[in-house]
């Protein structure tokens, strides 16, 4: 099961806090010192209670009539991610969709910094991808061994994905992120996000479904 | 503010109903009849519990020591996502995020029919990505009159998305999937389903700075 301790309902604020950084960093470069939680709101398409709620997880307090401080939500919020260093990470599988990620200027802003990429296609080894060096896959323990980083983004096929994962896990990977359509069998020590792109498009289905049609 | 009528609190269970499409269809496949909730829950990761929440949302009752239907399960999900038929989109901006979605097979299984590309890039013009034809972005308008697709799939560059979704808006267009960093403006007839991939790595992250770490 789970191998982590945050509770599962939380999980849709944490999944929040990145855009909540984008907004709050972009008003502290503008000079900004306090927000509203109403100004959040609007910001991100939800209801002030959510903001607030939201925030909580933070543990930092709002003045009423003044807001929250800027400066303290954005160090309280990185410091909650545990990411506001450089997050170091290989790519395993630089398909159409891995190297998308190595151009992703919202991966790289949130701290992200993929050192290698690893690939078995011959025309991809040896050449870079928005300046990440991609490598054979057959090296990939004993570089990542070598390389010490702690998050392997895959990206390889899914019939490939448990193969890889085994590698990933015996060379001393901690967390895995995980595109692929695999759940993936890990050891307890090692934490995994899959992400599923068609659970965006079920959200946008389902709201479609429930909206007013224009009005003629 | 929100143009759906899906209680926010309810999102997360939405974002999960095509993972548990996909693990029933393929039960259904294999000639199976029912499921526990302990079986969806390991498959899933997520406690028994939670599985059982998130059912609600179909309205099957599950059976005490047999289970739930999964005919009955399949066929509720489908409704409620209301797009068991085919999903008719464009796609815009066929970058190599873009081209990587109209390869993107769990999307095309989830029902997922991109029936043409739009880019400005001359080179793409009149070429097909993954079997689906480029035109050029200047005849987005006339295309899209035409073509009478209800969705929009937003994988320009971000200075961009506003004057795009403008011309998706005026077209027709009811619902946009936006892969950009701008919060979209639209009327209340358009719904906007916004996906930012440095959330997943923000749960990653998190889930990391909480893990045990290997006992040696």
């Amino acid at each position: 099961m789970s191998n982590c301790s945050i509770k599962i309902d939380k999980l849709p604020t944490v999944r929040r806090l990145p855009a909540y950084l984008t907004i709050l960093r972009d008003l502290f470069v503008k000079g900004e010192q306090y927000v509203s939680s109403s100004y959040l709101a609007e910001k991100m398409f939800v209801e002030s209670i959510l903001v607030r709620k939201d925030l909580e997880l933070t543990r930092v307090t709002g003045t009423p009539r003044v807001g929250y401080s800027i400066e303290e939500l954005i160090r309280s919020i990185e410091e909650f991610l545990g990411c506001s260093d450089n997050l170091d990470a290989v790519l395993v599988g630089a398909g159409q969709f891995g190297a998308s990620l190595l151009g992703n200027r919202g991966l790289r802003s949130f701290g992200l910094r993929v050192v290698a990429a690893f690939d078995k296609d011959s025309r991809k080894i040896r050449t870079t991808v928005h300046g990440v060096p991609v490598f054979d896959i057959d090296r990939l323990e004993e570089l990542l061994k070598r390389l010490q980083v702690p998050i392997a983004i895959l990206c390889v096929p899914s019939m490939d994905a448990q193969k890889i994962t085994d590698v990933l896990v015996a060379s001393g990977i901690r967390g895995i992120w995980n595109f692929t359509s695999e759940n993936l069998a890990v050891p307890e020590h090692v934490v995994t996000q899959r992400e599923d792109l068609a659970s965006g498009l079920a959200v946008l289905c389902a709201k479609l479904v429930r909206s007013r049609p224009l009005q003629h």
